[in-house]
């Protein structure tokens, strides 16, 4: 065995994206300690840039130190008690894995669906939040990875309060490719990944609990079930005046990456950064178009970030993408779940998203289906 | 606000330690994908690497996405379930952590009880043994990293397996630095960290099942509460011919640099490290006694990578601590729990266990304590 040399990969799949020089050399920077008074300092300046990218001034915004998926569950395992109801909207497969975090707490999960593809049908969910007074939660994915549809957050979370229910929102895959306006949705948990459109490396969950939240929170009637996602023990660490409470060790270096990917998008400003996202996306589908390819969502609720094209008819699934990984070094992602052999999934997020990019997927797409 | 420049520090606290110039460059490779088949190719290297280091052949050795305390929550919820008794040795703080992990699943947990800075005996844990005939586990921490205390790791796990209890070991400060012998002691569940004497960053949790704790974990009657840490999923990915099942973003470039952290331990040998270790502790004690400075823990138990030394008379805790950290670099660790004021901890973990350091830390801690 030898050190290993990744090979070079144009990353256009549902994430990872690739990461910048930039944040690769941030990454490589000396280890310190979790406790050091700069790496505190450091830990101030993130938190600030992650409300900034957050749009919110919710005290409570931090990284939770593992990948998407366990920010999803710091959320549910924080907010969500046992015998608790949590009306939970499945358009995809994370909205599928919601659910499974309400059951393994042994809470109640009422089921709103909506088609793979498709954004969360409003009118549905409010007559689930009448079906179920005293519901506790909402849980809807904004910005879904396995289908690239886009749901309207701004609405959803304003007819959880509505209704006395907390929101609960996965934009893992929105944050910085789209806007994410969490003080003005009144969105009261949200959970992020470092590796869509923030372009740092897998394995970091931005999160932001709003006073609603951390009131429920601090409301429990049971403990957390989980030691390492509580939220009272975490903040006691990322918070508070000099001296920080040791919960778990940090994962320094890949903070050190975070905290360089979003200085990188906010000397680029939120709104240029979804505006490129935009054009990118909109150079993608018409690419598409000419050779022949359809997008599976409507065009009102596609995310630009992360563009799930139809498998042509004659066409097979993995063996495209073989070629495209392996003659052009490009990856894109296959279908999840009930979509798995159906779509093939073309992300351009942060740091990936540029038309170079586009036309090099969409030449090597030429090649390889013949068209 | 600019990119952060962490200072240059001697990291001989209880970890992290000092990341080695060839595992920071293996960390600013480019980020590939967590379904690429050349990462897969490295997983399972990886987890050759990480079956070496434990000496063990157990197929369910990996590495959890996220820091030790996490590793520790993924052997609980993995194997105990609501109801069961549970045997949690404390010794430190760790062990009372794993007591609070016993507790948020609802199982029964017997504590049994050594002072802060002493070994767990073994004749109180078979007569807790005997005390609770049926016991799913017994618990214990074999590296105690808030005190610097060894525990006979192969004694307990034989007193588990013979009253038919599962053992479940915390190794955080162990591997690397001290014999572990997975296979030899008959160890069930042993997790680790990246950050100790294995000198990765912080942020990853090497873990280890038998085949009797993976029976156990397939035997279960509810589901693992936590989706995210749920072996039976994460194995999914970890394991298997060729394509793997994404479960959640594996962390890229983290795995990078445990994948070459366990090369330089791989490249130095298991005894050479262990050695080392020693040599290195050896001429620490040796330095701490010509300046009259105890250390908490009996000969007899004394872990070589972390050192508790009691803070003298007329000594306060904070301000030595302090000056070793602004004017000479050198991170030590304060006292955790209830050994908070009374001692400070010198790691001397993976790379940063030389000669020099410990050269190092002794001439500044004449200088701090005019000694």
């Amino acid at each position: 065995m030898s050190s290993f040399s990744p090979p070079e990969r144009l990353l256009l799949g549902p994430g990872p994206s690739n990461v910048s020089p930039r944040v690769l050399a941030s990454l490589a920077r000396p280890t310190i300690g979790h406790l050091d008074p700069r790496f505190v300092g450091m830990m101030d300046e993130l938190k600030a840039l992650l409300q900034r990218a957050f749009r919110t001034t919710h005290r409570l915004t931090l990284p939770i130190s593992a990948p998407g998926s366990a920010g999803m569950e710091a959320c549910f395992v924080n907010l969500v008690e046992p015998g608790d109801t949590v009306i939970v909207c499945r358009n995809g497969v994370f909205g599928g894995r919601m659910r499974e975090n309400v059951l393994r707490i042994g809470a109640r999960c009422v089921l709103v669906e909506d088609a793979f593809g498709q954004p969360v049908d409003p009118a549905k969910v409010e007559a689930a939040l009448k079906a179920n007074p005293g519901a506790k939660a909402l849980a809807f994915v904004h910005a879904e990875t396995s289908t690239g549809a886009r749901s309207d957050a701004a609405l959803l979370c304003r007819l959880a309060r509505e209704h006395g229910a907390l929101s609960i929102v996965d934009s893992v895959t929105g944050l910085g490719g789209i806007p994410v306006e969490v003080d003005a949705w009144g969105a009261d948990a949200i959970y992020s990944g470092s590796q869509k459109c923030l372009s740092a490396p897998p394995g970091l969950s931005p999160l932001s609990f709003s006073d609603r939240a951390v009131e429920a929170l601090k409301a429990r009637k049971t403990a957390v079930q989980s030691w390492f996602f509580d939220l009272g023990l975490v903040t006691a660490y990322w918070s508070g005046e000099g001296a920080r409470t040791y919960h778990h060790t940090a994962p320094i270096n890949m903070l050190y990456a975070l905290h360089e990917a979003l200085l990188i998008l906010h000397e680029e400003g939120l709104e240029a950064a979804w505006a490129r996202h935009h054009a990118n996306h909109l150079r993608l589908r018409d690419g598409l178009a000419a050779i022949g390819l359809d997008l599976l969502v409507p065009e009102a609720a596609r995310l630009p970030q992360l563009n799930t094209v139809r498998i042509p008819e004659g066409a097979d699934d993995a063996g495209p993408r073989r070629r495209l990984l392996d003659e052009f070094g490009i990856e894109v992602g296959a279908g999840l779940g009930e979509l798995a052999g159906k779509v093939w999934r073309i992300g351009l997020m942060g740091h990936g998203s540029r038309p170079e990019n586009v036309d090099r997927v969409l030449g090597a797409l030429r090649t390889v289906l013949g068209r």
